[in-house]
């Protein structure tokens, strides 16, 4: 397990789903049309433009599914940051494998780049201080790839899932004042971290007194983070939410935020450009 | 099935993986220490920007498979625009189960409608005769509901994985010219659709020798494309790709395009923002 | 859970199977382009010649998982006799989930009623006191629909795997005698039965010795499965295997086999065919 | 990948359901209590009569699955012609893992060579020019092994589900003309290939006018089908359908049929008969 | 979701696996014989003796996937205390469902229920002040009904899995000292519960040092226990573990512990005896 | 495949199932944070108590799935008695890997060792005449596990399922008179085992007559057994059931009990107490 790994179990699930949906009913037709069995290539895994790569483990998985004979033998690691033209990684064997496995790789590979290399840029607006953290707006199955590329990126993860700590928000408050709110979730969850969203700086006054393990500050100002920081006098560290854009993390960061939570890091990631530049016989 | 519907059959099982996801363990803890089980609201998913809605089958099973009691009634269907501040659906059931399957269904909507918003923008940019279409650069796992988002969008569906259409590409032609691959697809996948892709006018002259169903004119300027075409002479229909942007489209359609392909319409189109608002008790 | 419905939980998974395989990533073409969401249709479901139905269950589950508003109604039930022209169930619903389930439901009714079919012809040639069996020659994945549909045509169920009963062959009588195998068996696995397999009158003196709980004579003419049956002298009731055919089940019952097992039931049973009439408004 | 190999994530999942269904919850009885744990054997799979040879990855996956420690070496590749008593494969291993997976292994081979063998006997019938198709007339589960195995034969495979092409029968007229229906098919899925289906002179005129890909003729007489091949002057390829058995198919050949469809090479193929001879000393 | 409902997804899958294990190929051989199809009844799930009930949505869920025409009426919820004798829940419907179920039900009930009634033994004996928790050592493929099971009990719940918490022990700290491990972890997962496992003063006295946000004593005696309390002057609520039974809680809770955590509330629980009383018609 | 080993499919499904329950979303936070990627480490199970090993085959799979690289070597083999200390197997490997499946494993050998240990205690009370077996009263998704588990312990295994015994009880008595119960069943099921449960001596007259494979006395005193059994007069093994204890075998075995069934051996063995003592360096 290396250090931005998602666990090998879902990435085994992953990839069998990514497979089976690729290859049909029939499998990869133009391969077995046009390319002979006993055909081997090689090539290279090439940045096409500068990034952080993730998604190494699932894009070797592919393979591993697919047929053992393929080597794979990667030159950089999750987390590491590619120039434009970089070779990531070699790739030989079977020709009819590498390319029923190229697309499945190459998706893989391109998303959770294009979530790590996100998340690098904000990472690195937020500088040495602040943290930049996920949220639980992921893609359907790929939660655990995404959370990883996170990690590669720089950035922290948030909650995994509604399961594993309590984040009170307005539709919860409805239900019982934010002091309450915390009581309630301490005595049914005890030792758990209790999050608490405040969008003014009444509730940040009431925060202060609930005494929650963490403060989200959800859609406010640089200021009114500002100010809501100087109201609770470091009872809790304290999160920034609501649409924080690359060009305003730096104010966010100086109004004093511990963490910023950044939804687009998983939703909204364009791809990062990877190709499979193979090394075959030009026919005249 | 409406018309823009993935199979209901792939929906259920992207949206189990989801909530096993999401609930993890031990559920929603929030809501279960805060919110009374007897508790039932009500609410409106809510459009935050313009644009074009896909997913509603998705995020109606999200609560099918949750809860039965909940009700879910939407007022726009797949492919509708939304103006910013449309009311898109109605929820009402028991809070703790709305709670509990709102960020999925949020994920799932915000993502098909993401991809439809963008597909939109290009369909539009491409006027009547020339048809966008999507690729294999899908997200593994979502390509059913991706390819349906992009129909919602206006687009079309090219390849839908390796089994069913024949494309021949570059590593192909290093062991076979071209003429003959098509012959040799043609004997193994009768009554196949037949692609072949070009990135040259040597190319395009030897794909109208070989008489394939598609040309697929990779990484060529409108002018090139053109050109193609003209030798071509309408031995095929012509598909564009390569890294084709909004802004050049109407270049591509004016250089005589069937057919536009842009991966970029599932790699990375961002979040289309849905949000659920309640409509409930405050408190004090 | 009628008298010949496979365990339902099993029928589900066969279904879901199904369905997936033939709805691929975009579902049904053809009716999306052609036919009004609207639209609604009904038929029959109609033998196309005598035979014995058997596989309602999973026909129903098709429906149940495409559309739960399709009607679906059975006017036989599994095990009955069918004349060519029969109107066997009567379905109602939205044509493009009727039509999307279509083959499905017929691929299942058509293997699983050529099972019992031909079973049913098995179990009258076999008369009342000889049982026809089937085997473990089953086809993967369709063990237990094809079971049942075995039982549906009057045959009765052999081991239905490896791990319900003790079945001692030549491969076994390797490593030890027969008796002994016997023993050994019975002290493994108290209270199963066990069978042994002879191929020879001198197996079957050892096996009358050894006190099995059944004894398969494999490969044996009727004379000499008549010569074994006297031999043990009624220590154990008798099966006959070994390609036994409809025309040479009368001799084996006359020379006293209790069973008759046939492999062919399962593996080689023709689809019986049937076939779906919708009553559509005809075009000009 | 070989030519005749179906995708290798289904055949993991096939053969994970068959050996489950046949190992139940105690796994062989029979061999843990009469053969040793350390007994090693070996033998051949071996054709009981001439045929055609398909499953070899299956049945290579049942050991693989099993234990490891299995070796199999196979003497013939799918699509070659086996005589009777042809040793096709030779296998040495663990005894107890060998007869663990016999049945499951016989069972994937009988089954596809059981299609291929037919397809052969069909398509030699058909000569060189016209192609023999299969249908998704398949067995629940096993369409992919099933087509695959067609290929073996020297079949073509027709649509793999209801999502890769476009095939327009009588149900669907019912709401368009076929010209229309046409129209609407290409529309809504341009580039791919469209298929009508006719049974009567008038509709094959009809389908002159369309233009579709393919003209699929339906229960028609080889007189009628040349006939309608003069009506459509090369418009189309040209397919026939509906119970063409193998003494027929010379007459559809005459009359100038592109491809013959036969439902029966997937739903009523007999199995071809297989065998494992195991070496093994035998007990006085 | 009652508050002591496991995921209703996870139940799902739960259930079909206990369903699809005792079921079979065959289904129930017993009814199917004895019990006419037409059968319906009804009757009582008993406590055999006092407890605490668990478990009741996952019996549902039995019946739910077996045949929903059968009626299930809970009469007491997850988290009562109940006699012996007490009338749990009210069954009705198909004999032949009822009795395809029961056992599934019962050992789903009985299990949970046993978590559920000894969890409730040690809350009672740790009193008001202290919370009995539960720890990783549960079931595989049963953690989240067992961990709904000891809430049901008055426990609380320690770590879901590996991944949402962090606690450092012993194997750990052989790579870094427990101030530096402590740091490490924080850095690469802020905002998540840190625990650090202590067996020694010298341990204790580090732990105050690095601020963790719980402190567990491992197999440490009540007398050690109050001293490390004492070092650690508030610090961190403090956690106690290994092998505490019933009769050393008090001391333990009387030493200052916070929490207790109990391995056997999931890995050594008795089934607590429920039985299905269904009132039959009795045959002279 | 070893003498108690479970099928190694299902195996391989329990241990996927309880390695994704444990690793969740995004693994082993702690050893991430912790321990450097590079570090390997071994170490030994070690028996914490006298018992009986039963589990390794899963133990192993455990970390087959986690990382190729950790070797395992099982210096016993299930069903060997272990005295409190003894090395049971030796591993090596990656230490991030073998501490994240340390629990997992763990939690599979203590539960299969737990129900071993007991059932050799049963056993044991029992001697050599009389076979103590199991019941369906199993944890859901364990059964095959637990049951190769009393294997080891010297335990025999009842029914696996419904679907492989007839077992007619009171509830089927409603329906039939016990003698022609059995009649039903010989006839739908020929060739089965067919068990009948008495609770008075009435039952097991009628069950002389009927002539039932095996006979169960239900909650009967060894006295009554003993009487049951005269009655009997040897028509049938008897097998004696309704929560038997260790204290009270001996008295049934004395009644002249051919089995005695006992719940308790799935459903509440205590957990075996196994460690894994890892040779560390230890950190100032």
């Amino acid at each position: 397990m290396s250090d931005f790994d998602p666990p090998v179990t879902t990435v085994r699930d992953v990839v069998a789903r990514a497979l089976a949906e690729d290859l049909g009913v029939l499998g990869d037709l133009t391969s077995v049309a046009v390319i002979p069995e006993s055909a081997v290539g090689g090539g290279w895994f090439v940045a096409r433009r500068p990034g952080v790569l993730a998604g190494t483990l699932a894009a070797t998985e592919v393979f591993v599914q697919l047929d053992a004979r393929v080597a794979l033998q990667w030159h950089f690691a999750d987390g590491d940051e590619l120039d434009a033209g970089a070779l990531i990684g070699r790739i030989d064997g079977p020709l009819r494998s590498v390319l029923a496995g190229e697309r499945s790789a190459l998706n893989l590979l391109g998303h959770c780049s294009g979530v790590a290399t996100l998340t690098r840029a904000f990472a690195r607006a937020a500088g040495a201080r602040t943290r930049i953290r996920d949220t639980r707006k992921t893609l359907p199955g790929l939660r655990a790839l995404e959370k990883a590329a996170v990690r590669a990126g720089g950035g922290a993860n948030h909650r995994e899932c509604l399961s594993d700590a309590v984040l009170i928000k307005d539709n919860h408050l409805a239900f019982a004042p934010l002091g309450t709110a915390v009581e309630l979730a301490r005595a049914r969850w005890p030792g758990r971290v209790i999050e608490v969203e405040c969008d003014s700086l009444e509730q940040v006054a009431e925060a202060k007194m609930a005494g929650p393990d963490l403060v989200l500050l959800d859609n406010m100002s640089p200021d009114l983070v500002r100010e809501s920081i100087a109201v609770l006098g470091g009872v809790a560290p304290v999160e920034v939410s609501g649409r924080v854009e690359l060009a305003t993390v730096p104010d966010y960061v100086a109004a004093g935020a511990d963490y910023i939570a950044v939804g687009a890091l998983t939703h909204s990631a364009p791809v990062f450009d990877i190709g499979l530049d193979l090394e075959l016989p030009r026919k005249a």
